[in-house]
């Protein structure tokens, strides 16, 4: 009997899954083209800021500060070292204004959150990125006593999920993951024998994409809103 | 009799206690002042550039990655612009340079740490900076396994601590934390009623210096040296 099983605990994703955030990276990367614009076009400097945020990322990790110090990378770079001092101001002042923006929560997010935790789902945050960045934004959402968990973690790959669901002693069998991300969410969950739930968001960043998914029969979803994410979890009791 | 009480549970800082850091960053300084030498003196440079760091402090937070976008933004201040792009890139390598350094550990780390493990003391790393830059430094180091927790933090102040000590289920009095900064690893868990143990560095960041600290006789010693800890705790025991 499904009634006898503990709930199936529940793992979200943060950035573009519970709130607003790669609009404003995207905001950002505008008004760089923009500022390049005299020197290279849009897609010349999109393709070398993502090659030096690439570069740089074993360093670096996510979050807005790594993209700010490769953008003024890759500015001095396709300046020839021309790029004005007010210029580089304006590129800090970019990073600055993504880290300083206010949280906008995602249609229906704390609705469902409360919901799923009143109905006795245990509920675990995972998010990465900068580690102070994310912290500011979870206790900026009013989410966080929805929680049994807060991870903020430098990456999400198979070891990191493997050791947080050991960590909160829960069983990949009964632990779903929803988020936007097929590379961070979603995949990394299905090798692990879990589920997972992809909602996708209208901006992906390119690094986040992925051509296939582990095959995982009954075990992927795709839902088109976190509203529809009580719907399918009673499906899966049934 | 003490011998029945839980062996002492012991939280340690990293940087600057278990290995060096404070002089990579003086390093980094000194190669900034000198590249600003033209422009201002080594004094006028540090207390602008510490101005700046205590001014982004609150979006950055701590570590290399907000050094470097302090630095940069403190280049272009003080130059009035005129700052060339060549220079802002060596600015950006000294970022990188703290980064990507080997971790170098402190004098008799590993043996002690090794020891009172052994001896079955449970044992806390707690480290404050950026997320990855820490991670990659406690992998690099070795010393990983003989903690049964390790803990990156925004901040290490008294709700920082009172959190670490619940999640590991942790009482304050039997807890003694090692670390070199008072502000940062001895005052506030002399406030929470621990013990604790301060092993200064040769140098401290500005940030960390504190001037006083809260009153708690019997619970605060200072060391000379980390092989000075294990017949610290033994003493506490008799």
């Amino acid at each position: 009997m499904s009634a006898a099983r503990p709930p199936l605990a529940l793992g979200f994703d943060a950035d573009d899954t519970l709130w607003h955030n790669e609009t404003l990276f995207a905001a950002a990367h505008e008004k760089f083209f923009a500022l390049l614009a005299a020197h290279h076009d849009a897609a010349t400097v999109e393709r070398t800021l993502f090659a030096t945020e690439m570069r740089n990322l074993p360093l670096y990790g996510y979050g807005a500060k790594g993209f700010t110090l490769s953008a003024v990378e890759t500015a001095i770079e396709l300046t020839g070292g021309r790029i004005s001092a007010e210029e580089l101001k304006s590129i800090l002042e970019l990073g600055r204004a993504i880290l300083a923006h206010p949280v906008e929560l995602l249609d229906g997010v704390p609705a469902v959150l409360a919901e799923l935790a009143a109905a006795g789902h245990p509920l675990l945050l995972i998010t990465k990125g900068d580690l102070l960045h994310q912290e500011r934004k979870i206790a900026a959402s009013g989410l966080a006593a929805h929680f049994i968990g807060i991870e903020v973690v430098s990456e999400k790959d198979d070891a990191t999920y493997a050791r947080l669901l050991r960590r909160h002693g829960l069983s990949p069998e009964r632990f779903l993951m929803v988020g936007n991300s097929l590379k961070s969410d979603i995949a990394p969950l299905l090798r692990l024998g879990a589920c997972a739930a992809h909602i996708p968001y209208p901006l992906t960043w390119a690094h986040e994409h992925l051509d296939s998914l582990p095959l995982a029969e009954g075990r992927f979803f795709t839902l088109k809103n976190l509203r529809d994410l009580p719907a399918l979890i009673a499906s899966l009791f049934r």
